[in-house]
């Protein structure tokens, strides 16, 4: 008789109704791919009725997570709810006191939580894997985590926030303004409940904190990463970007230094025909580097149903063929606690303000860069807008202290018309 | 006491040192992420003398691989020598024989006895694996092999032979011609002893046919690859393809259909802007798709030290975990027996010949198409060279079987003053 694996999936959103379906679908291969025969006992979500597209009439119905998460017929506990705190975090840890394995795609949960439940896992000999919480259908945390293992991993770069790609794509085709394109991205139902946590970088950022712990075997630290969103970008600096052959996107970096762990996830301007560059819409893409390996780009779908789905029965099929591997990679008391570093790598940057139409304030706006000790590469002013001109600065090579330094005077100077923002520019 | 998996080297050229620079420079590594200290106990070469730039002192050295192979010090057989038979099989068979885990980069090897090897590291349960085979330092096999084994595969597409790139751009950027670059590809070090692995397309067939076996559980069976190789690509068509927004590049194509399984590495236009029509030099990128995943596509280094050691290093660390999946993903007696099959779908293609300059001529071409139910989208006669004039011809999507029927017309057509030759075009 084949052995079973007994799923018990929490959530049956997009994501969850997907898991279903590749599992009644695709049952023979993952069979035969496995040796085990992959099932589903039972489900859980709010509401009993919803038609998701999708039969449930053969599994188990429970109301609450942390019952289904430790039933006697559930071998892994599938959490697609989502959410830092609540039903999520409290299944999880139910599910991994009862010794069950869990595949979460739940990046919030993991990015606040990871190590404390990466240990639970550990002690109960059982698997905790999130593959479908980074990047969606890219199996990046296994290619990390498995396939680079030989590597000291150098870097990580990454644009992996479909949501913001989309509305900065679309902003740039179509030449509409941030606040209209993001109405349009709510409307098409692409922002989480909370925008922000798409717009403001969250999202992005706790997909990239989690690849630095399996990266640099340090603790999950998502305070100690810098975030800047793409709410100020405006269809300025989208079209100034384009015609000094720059794209703006919102990019993860991740790079162990001397001083500590730099983490950061803002918009920057890469190069329009690479690979980053050419990304549109909603798809993902992760740069990561090591010492052996050289650079590794991986592209692809960074959410919906089949691409989430298809990263959650990954993680299955590993559980189901017997692989147990640390979440992060190394056991999690091995984790270390590296300090945040801010960056002082130096880069080119892109700078806009605006200012005042009168003699001399150039002058001024030139000076506090000098006085930063940023030199200047390309200085452009555009038409006025009423008795204000935009202004666009591109630096040379300069550290980030000095920059910050120089958006201080500017913004302080009296015939500064709007807040100077600057974007850091990545040569990839 | 940390437990200890020790490894045997047979081969120590490039990858084989980069093998064991890892294993030396990475060991904490290593070691925090298995669990287990990584260590080489004994290696085997052609020249014991020769300095590779790595320590060898410290490790047994043994003149004959197969001995190397069933040494009892040895638990993981890492076989770097290539070559489909002679010594390589001889001492992977004896490998496997005496219950040795088996690494390899072969991939002559394994498309040519790759299902027989299967069996009998299963035979032994062992592992035998092959990451640092296909496209270096991407990890390629286990993406296909574990991350993406909730999908059913529905194609592969692959460039995947970083000499024929690396010939092919040359030619592009330095407009010379095949045969200059071909020796000057030579004289730089990139061509396999014979030359006709490389840009016969045989080994990016080799890799073809391996990733094929494991996306549609069949037997690796290299002789049902359609191959063309890049020798008949002159400057004109990397000119005319650059014109029409195009770039020529050795394609590896993989696809299971009604009729069989399709598998054809022959030189493709493909969209100069796209992913594949970015690649330099030896960049090696792998598309993959599956029926929930959609598209994901792989990039990274094709060849060369650090590459392909950390694709072997990356399988000594699977079995460093523990971790045993049959070789081509399924139990080897599972795999099919699929019949190839001739591709039947309809493309667009690029057509090239010379014609006599004389009255009527390029009708008969014309009409030589119509009567194999080709039509055509652009054609192009360019000056005329000496008597005769090249002809490039862009047709409307067609099926194959219509090409061979036009090319065969053309060929025996009495003005036509060139063997005419069809590249199809691929929009991806």
């Amino acid at each position: 008789m084949t052995k079973s694996l007994r799923l018990g999936i929490a959530g049956l959103g997009t994501v969850g109704a997907g898991v279903i379906k590749i599992v009644q679908q695709n049952a023979a291969l993952l069979s035969a791919r496995s040796g085990v025969s992959v099932e589903v006992t039972a489900v859980c979500a709010q509401s009993r009725t919803k038609n998701r597209g999708v039969d449930l009439s053969n599994y188990a119905w429970e109301d609450d997570p942390v019952t289904l998460a430790k039933r006697d017929d559930v071998d892994v506990y599938v959490e697609l709810m989502g959410g830092e705190d609540g039903p999520a975090k409290a299944s999880v840890e139910a599910a991994l006191g009862a010794g069950k394995h869990v595949v979460t795609a739940n990046k919030a949960l993991l990015a606040h939580h990871g190590h404390a439940l990466a240990s639970a896992a550990e002690t109960a000999k059982v698997s905790l894997r999130f593959e479908a919480a980074v990047a969606g259908g890219i199996p990046v945390i296994k290619a990390l985590t498995e396939g680079l293992a030989g590597n000291k991993i150098t870097r990580i770069m990454g644009v992996m926030n479909g949501t913001c790609n989309y509305i900065l794509t679309r902003m740039e085709h179509s030449g509409l303004p941030y606040d209209q394109i993001f109405e349009e991205a709510n409307k098409l139902g692409f922002l989480e409940a909370d925008p922000n946590l798409d717009v403001g970088g969250i999202d992005a950022a706790h997909k990239l904190v989690l690849l630095s712990s399996i990266a640099y075997g340090t603790q999950v630290d998502f305070g100690a990463a810098q975030l800047q969103g793409i709410g100020e970008i405006s269809i300025d600096d989208i079209t100034a970007a384009k015609d000094m052959g720059y794209r703006i996107k919102l990019l993860g970096l991740s790079q162990m230094t001397d001083h500590g762990l730099e983490q950061t996830m803002q918009p920057c301007l890469v190069p329009y025909n690479s690979p980053l560059g050419q990304l549109e819409g909603g798809t993902n893409m992760v740069v990561i580097e090591g010492d052996n390996v050289g650079q590794i780009v991986l592209r692809g779908a960074g959410a919906g149903e089949g691409p989430t789905a298809s990263a959650v029965m990954g993680d299955v099929m590993d559980i189901a063929r017997g692989i147990n591997i640390p979440t992060f990679g190394i056991p999690a008391a091995q984790l270390t606690s590296a300090p945040a570093a801010q960056s002082t790598t130096p880069s080119a940057y892109y700078i806009r303000t605006s200012l005042r139409d009168a003699p001399g304030v150039l002058a001024n706006i030139a000076r506090a860069l000098g006085d930063a000790s940023i030199s200047i590469d390309r200085l452009r002013q555009q038409n006025h807008e009423g008795d204000s001109a935009p202004v666009l600065i591109v630096t040379h090579p300069t550290e980030p202290a000095n920059v910050d330094k120089a958006l201080k005077a500017i913004a302080t100077n009296k015939d500064t018309t709007s807040d100077p923002i600057a974007l850091k520019i990545v040569e990839v």
